[in-house]
């Protein structure tokens, strides 16, 4: 999901039913302002003389393809790929809108290149691919990459993606990063850090629980456990995930061993009670029962897209200190678009060959202390148009990057 | 071969024998130019405020999905798609340095990305595979191609290149092309035509001797034997091709049947005994005493890169009334950039499911009109600087696209 970002009114629809005909299209901004797509490549050098033509292409670009030949390395000096990500779809998993395909998946891919470069300075390329099987998907990225610096995945759908991300990596020497996965996990740490602190709270005094066993809410389970929480439960639809169920996929069945340490069973909304925080990452609802049920100072984070699990009013009306959502309507937006520009941004200055769960935490907590002393319920997270974010995630994933030895600068 | 431009001396050699240390690179002016890459991925549109995020991306981005979704032909209104070309390569014939692999292929990509958009108005994203089976590479270009709104096949090795353009063109509905066979034909024919023109002559008046039957040789003689062409022969390293001969690929043999009728056997050099026209497209030399025993009138295109077969001046002094090379300096240069820009431009504003062969020759008559009254034997071909080439040849090869069924505006 790139899913948790703005929404004007909780009653909108995700998916029309039908496709507007051309009179509504012309009359909607958001279709005017797609017209003819969002990117352009544009040359970085000129080509108006026959010495430029010499210099840029032939006969001179052949000293440099040798050179490459001769010192891979040197593409990262004299070629885009050390500012260059492709940003890697199969459209199975697409907002909140599922398997559209890849043809329909274009137009988030060059929402988040136009993202890339405008808070990240990095040059994305929308990759829409019209594959599905997982083994022909993992070969086909690997083949393209050579003249990219990095890969983000993008709505791939869960389990699959899990699968996809490890063996791409594994095959690859440039960072891979499912911006679903770790890009939510890092926002939403940072904001579960400054959270805790606000309420005079350690990590490992939280109990948490997670609703939403998919792509993001596998990932931030696994960041926040690795960040010391103290207690963790995930909830798929069918209830806490516990090691007796049988239906448990490969990524959920690890968690059924690392999390639930009390091996609670049934709905999500038993887990809720007395829980400290309510991370929602699921397309469900929370009763208001449910949240008058958690432990006093209570976290919501409610980032359903469009209409979070529990209106923010509602969920403060119930005891909640404080309540993040996927909006920028609301106070404490948490948004992929806080993390992937930094963490490319960095890893690719320092040519690092992976991002490691090092780095993802240096970027969470660089992230997290942005906000410092504006530090209140209303802002555990910056805004997504604060200038300061970028940098300093990126310089944190490069510091992070050296100490973990996966830097070639 | 994007191998027919310039070379500032006829002794450089195509490809240095040592990479060049830092000091050198940095003392290059290539090198300078390269630094960083030569293209970059910008945006079209606004993205400074929440109610530009919600437009170019959520919720906004949304509706476009869904809509493209329901009506797939929306792409091309909406993204990026209508305007793009992927440039893939798989380095294995890169220039004239051969099989180099696909991330020193790269600068070259690049390079016709900027001429792309410089001369076609066409967005172009180097792709460079690294995956050389046939049927993979097929596969993979197929998978990658939903963002796309062409497929331009680069510095492919022959005799791969034939059967990866005609198994990817015949799986997509957007032109497929390989530069290096109907750009290098295109350009051929035109300067050809009005070489024949000038010296008072009809295509089928002439006798043609092709040296080198890789990708642009086969392709250069398939699209002047369509054009009306008299006689043609071909000749690859072992001479003549010819039915008897045992040691022909698939493409070689199909030549054999329909040229070269009069059955000549033996050397290039004797085909070119009496022989209106030289087509060079080998990396050899023709011997001075070859081009003295032409026909009167002849025609030389020496096109191999950076070394013509033979000096313009020494073939003039033989008797060649009309001497085409590869390189900018010396008159008439053959360079694929008069065709690749105008073909893209003109069949992608039309939606043109493929690239017929009447469209390569629309583009090719169209290419050749524009030297109109300046015609002589200095000027057979426009220089690649006329700002009317690549308008001309988009609107011939739209126009062609409509009338062969093949367009979808």
């Amino acid at each position: 999901m790139t899913a948790q970002l703005e929404a004007p009114v909780l009653s909108e629809p995700a998916s029309p039913s039908a496709s507007p005909s051309a009179a509504a299209r012309d009359a909607d901004p958001v279709f005017a302002l797609h017209r003819g797509g969002k990117v352009e490549v544009v040359s970085t050098v000129p080509v108006d003389t026959r010495e430029d033509l010499s210099l840029a292409y032939t006969p001179g670009v052949a000293r440099v393809c040798t050179a490459i030949e001769q010192e891979p390395d040197l593409a990262y000096d004299y070629t885009w790929k050390s500012s260059t990500v492709a940003v890697v779809t199969d459209g199975t998993a697409v907002l909140g809108l599922g398997d559209i395909g890849p043809a329909a998946a274009l137009p988030v891919m060059e929402g988040k290149a136009l993202l890339f470069k405008q808070f990240g300075g990095v040059n994305a390329v929308p990759i829409c691919l019209d594959v599905t099987d997982l083994d022909e998907l993992v070969e086909t990225i690997v083949r393209l990459a050579p003249a990219f610096g990095g890969i983000n995945l993008e709505d791939i759908s869960a389990p699959r993606c899990f699968e996809v991300e490890r063996r791409v990596q594994d095959r690859l020497d440039i960072p891979v990063f499912h911006d679903d996965q770790h890009g939510t996990a890092i926002v939403c740490l940072a904001a579960l850090r400054n959270a805790a602190k606000l309420t005079g709270r350690s990590l490992g005094d939280l109990r948490v629980v997670v609703s939403g066993a998919g792509a993001a809410g596998i990932a931030v389970s696994k960041m926040i456990l690795e960040a010391g929480i103290g207690e963790l439960a995930i909830a798929d639809s069918k209830g806490i995930v516990h090691a007796a169920r049988d239906d448990l996929n490969d990524e959920k069945r690890l968690f059924a061993a690392i999390s639930n340490k009390d091996n609670r069973t049934g709905s999500f909304v038993e887990a809720l009670a007395g829980a400290d925080v309510l991370v929602g990452l699921s397309s469900g609802t929370v009763p208001v029962e449910a949240v008058e049920s958690m432990a006093p100072d209570g976290i919501v984070f409610a980032m359903a897209n469009p209409t979070p699990e529990v209106h923010p009013d509602v969920a403060h009306a119930a005891g909640a200190r404080v309540v993040a959502t996927g909006r920028s309507d609301f106070p404490n937006q948490i948004n992929n678009v806080l993390a992937f520009p930094g963490v490319f941004k960095g890893a690719m200055a320092v040519r690092a060959t992976r991002v490691t769960e090092g780095m993802k935490l240096a970027a969470s907590e660089a992230l997290a202390a942005v906000v410092g002393d504006e530090l209140s319920a209303e802002c555990v997270i910056p805004s997504v148009f604060d200038p300061r974010v970028a940098p300093a995630v990126a310089e944190a994933v490069a510091a992070a990057a050296r100490a973990e030895g996966v830097a070639r600068l």
